[in-house]
């Protein structure tokens, strides 16, 4: 029922005219692009979106021995998933990947979670723990293992959360003994573990957390293991199962389990005691993917919202009849759910150029020749990590929220694809890191970092850009707005340093109100690039007309409605903590 | 898993301290009140709750022979709901009913909804029914189906929705056609009826909206029919049944239906053409329910948050350790969790508050000896009802989605409950109007009626109330912000009613944020009131310290943190349509 396109107009627009990502190393020329998202499109549109709203009614399965099923047809996507070498885009050609720069990687997975969010998590996963392998594993189990994740043939998982122990890991109480072999005897529950068994893939790599005997209390006392489901060298199962399938409201189709180890057995990777910073080298990289998901689900309900209003009649328009021979004019005449359409258009093509500009840093940060370019990539990427995952999984849940809406009682229905939108993505939300910790990340850890360092990689961009585009007309209307939102920006981010530094509490207060701040400044500030460049191409006379039309449209809305935003949250951020922290425990 | 207290102190407070029921008519004494509403918290704390989460994982089921099945333990529950006389509290004493205010009805009905939201769309659409024929059917109807409905043995449903007429009630294309004996032969498919069929109630009596042949199209060629499932002389089955349960993704406790009608047979209630009239008789009532079923949700999410807040033990505090003892500090001490707990705890008490002086006006309207007094208080009615149902019902979604967050992963995974409150309140911001029908009904109809008349019913009390208190120190930092907002809200109300007059896009472009802006100040009112109630209590030393101390301290983070809200609304409002409505359709 439901409808998708890869946003490819889109896309192209914003790596051609926006951001400009031609220059990167290993970026393949202009016409290899196309063709492989123009592939990668008809995947998501053809093979995984058909899919998406069977996989949520059947879910996953377990049989009697713990074995866990996906749902119909996921295995044959899966194996045309590898056969495309989609698994391998932005993996080391050394072990069979394509070495192509991550940003292509982001976009794919944008389009891949906007037609199936349940299916993108299973490569998703993969990928995060190849990177971990990579960087962290010892050549004898790279060996073994990254060639098979590259492929796909393997598939893999990030066992960190147990029942006890979620967003804080020191909490964490799996057991790993050593063993004679040099191996380890890891004892444990985890929970919610994604893909953690499946039928798609020969074999899973588990990476686990657990502490070593005598290990410090806390983060410091825990280290990372590598266990497979299956010993490559004996095809023998290892004592790792899935103890149960999680019943989630939604990625159903995603096999979300909890893993019992047995004294499975298993190998270090990295050193002792730097379990969680090992998993964490490629948190960033995790959190963007997830941004991603919030970017590309929002796009689908975007999608689906629009053909609706333009196709179900019902009441007239307030301003009198617009199609008086039809018994009732389409709802797109009303002015609440145009406001609703252009509030999830404005917000998901403004985080789609902040995400995809996100991710040139982060491959211009690992490949660029000069250090010095690298390390001011580093620091943009660092500072908006926490504002792609936290704003672009809230809006897209918002925005699945507002399509709900706009499809009334039908979207309420299940089997019509509407409500599943709302279910699924609400776990990005959560997951990776919550919305709240991002926020927390931002004002403590980030801010703190030589202040002002981060900040001055979106800062000095942003005020060259003003300087040199002073007398661009196509832009006057926005400029003021823009400069009101990145002055109160600017005192948002001294307010939080220094009222943070006297009082942390101070700044955790203020923090979700700073990144939504920090949010809508960025965003306004790629809805400038963009208008410049739809301006530029309609002074040119270019083809496209329309598209460039719609985007100086959708950037007045932007400006006129969403940016303005900024001024309330300034509001809330400077009331301070009083409220907040005075209410004594019991009386909640 | 879940808990739910009914909030008995706080709506003591409102009734006692704030808004003073004891003086409606047919108003029992307080010590009555207080038993009847304390017998009404146990049957939903012991009763309803323990079949919240048991009645969504079982949902309603369907036989071979279209009969629809209530999960386990309801038709017990409703059993005793019919013999504790609840189904007739507020109705006629002529036919069994104990003729209290509608108020009493309301509260109770708060309460049904934070423990089993499901189950209270029985007794809601029964009361919905038996008004509707109270006030329109022939004397010889009301004989027969009126005593059965207070009772509660027979239930009610009100079936206007087609798959072509939703919002747009002139689509519907139900036939009736008059037979010999006066009785009409009624021919037609309606979904998504709430208690459609059922094994709750020996019968099930069907209000149904279709056209008489040669009706005027539109509105007006709509008559509204009485149509039993079983006749009450022969006992025999009409020509009506449930062609599908619907598969929603919440109140799956609730049995919404397609109802086929295959030239059953029915009554004509009220005149012809009046159809919808008729029903909409009674739509404040079901939009005050709607509202309150939104407010009991959030009171549940609120009382569950705060509590896995207080156990859930997770990091550090960021101003240092708590509690050094225990492996981690609760999450209450994270700024982020208490600031979300205080937004659904602060909006949650203002909206009761609102909700229950709109409920005592609602009486005062009908029951009042003094004609002018009546005229007001229907005046205020009419203005509050689309704020309550439209914001009670977003703010119920809201805290359902804080609360979520707040138990993080845990509140993912279905069965724990809390992903469910967010399932089944979704569809209060849907029917009865939806949500952007409530607001457009504000800004439209509303302040049309005699410009400004119905604000006055909401306004002279507020500057009243106001003057009195110019000199209560205990309302001191209250006043700037409240004289602030409400001042912008006077401004909103002109600018929508001057440029709405001009064009109407406006209006509705304007209308959602115009809604909010009367919500915040509205509830600002009601703080105010609070607060002065609770200083006064405080004063005199009364029993209950710290509930008075904790109102004050909530409404510190209200006007702190919520009722600034105002003025990005406003600022949103007056941007005007020309964003909006510009945007062509086709580029959507």
């Amino acid at each position: 029922m439901t409808i998708y396109k890869a946003p490819l107009e889109d896309v192209r627009f914003i790596l051609n005219d926006v951001i400009g990502a031609s220059g990167l190393a290993d970026m393949p020329d202009n016409k290899t692009v196309e063709s492989v998202l123009g592939e990668a499109a008809r995947f998501c549109e053809d093979v995984l979106l058909p899919l998406n709203v069977s996989g949520d009614f059947e879910g996953c399965s377990q049989d009697a021995d713990g074995n866990v099923r996906v749902p119909k047809g996921f295995a044959d996507a899966y194996a045309d998933f590898c056969k495309g070498g989609w698994a391998g885009v932005s993996c080391g050609k050394e072990c069979g990947g394509q070495g192509r720069p991550l940003l292509l990687n982001f976009i794919v997975s944008e389009m891949i979670s906007g037609a199936n969010m349940s299916f993108g998590l299973y490569p998703m996963l993969s990928h995060a723990a190849y990177k971990t392998i990579e960087k962290h594993a010892s050549d004898e189990l790279k060996k073994i293992y990254m060639p098979k994740l590259v492929e796909g043939t393997w598939t893999g998982t990030m066992c960190m959360t147990e029942a006890q122990a979620g967003s804080d890991l020191g909490l964490i109480r799996s057991m790993a003994e050593p063993l004679d072999d040099g191996s380890y005897k890891i004892t444990g529950e985890k929970i919610m573990i994604t893909a953690g068994d499946h039928d798609l893939a020969e074999n899973i790599v588990h990476l686990v957390l657990a502490r070593l005997p005598g290990a410090l209390p806390g983060v410091r006392g825990i280290s990372l293991f590598l266990v497979p489901k299956i010993f490559p060298d004996s095809g023998k199962r290892n004592a790792v199962r899935c103890s149960r399938l999680e019943d989630t409201t939604g990625i159903r189709a995603s096999a979300v389990g909890a893993m019992a180890f047995d004294g499975a057995k298993g190998w270090l990777v990295g050193d002792a005691g730097k379990g969680v910073r090992c998993m964490f080298t490629m948190v960033n990289e995790t959190r963007m993917m997830v941004g991603l998901q919030g970017i590309g689900v929002a796009e689908a309900c975007y999608q689906n919202a629009a053909a609706y209003a333009k196709e179900r009649v019902q009441m007239r328009s307030i301003s009198g009849a617009k199609f008086p021979k039809q018994p009732a004019d389409p709802i797109l005449v009303h002015p609440d759910v145009r406001q609703k359409l252009l509030t999830m258009r404005s917000l998901t093509e403004g985080c789609r150029a902040l995400a995809l500009l996100a991710g040139r840093e982060f491959d211009v940060s690992m490949r660029d020749a000069d250090p010095k370019r690298r390390a001011k990539a580093a620091d943009f990427v660092a500072l908006m990590i926490p504002v792609v995952k936290a704003f672009g999984t809230d809006m897209g849940f918002d925005s699945a929220n507002a399509a709900l809406q706009i499809f009334g009682g039908h979207g309420y229905i299940r089997g019509n694809g509407i409500e599943q939108y709302l279910r699924d993505v609400r776990v990005a939300m959560i997951y990776e890191g919550t919305n709240g910790i991002q926020a927390l990340d931002l004002v403590t850890r980030k801010m703190s970092q030589d202040y002002g360092r981060l900040l001055r990689s979106f800062v000095q961009p942003a005020v060259t850009f003003l300087a040199a585009e002073k007398d661009n007309k196509a832009l006057a209307n926005y400029r003021s707005v823009f400069l009101s939102a990145f002055n109160k920006f600017q005192m948002a981010s001294l307010y939080v340093s220094t009222r943070g530094a006297v009082d942390p509490d101070e700044a955790g207060t203020g923090a979700a109100d700073y990144l939504r701040i920090l949010a809508y400044v960025a965003l306004g500030f790629m809805w400038l690039k963009m208008a410049r460049a739809a301006a530029s191409k309609l002074a040119q006379g270019s083809a496209g007309t329309s598209f460039y039309e719609a985007k100086l449209r959708t950037a007045d809305y932007f400006f006129s409605r969403m940016l303005p935003q900024v001024h309330a949250h300034y509001r809330a951020l400077i009331t301070g903590a009083k409220p907040i922290m005075d209410f004594p425990a019991e009386d909640f």
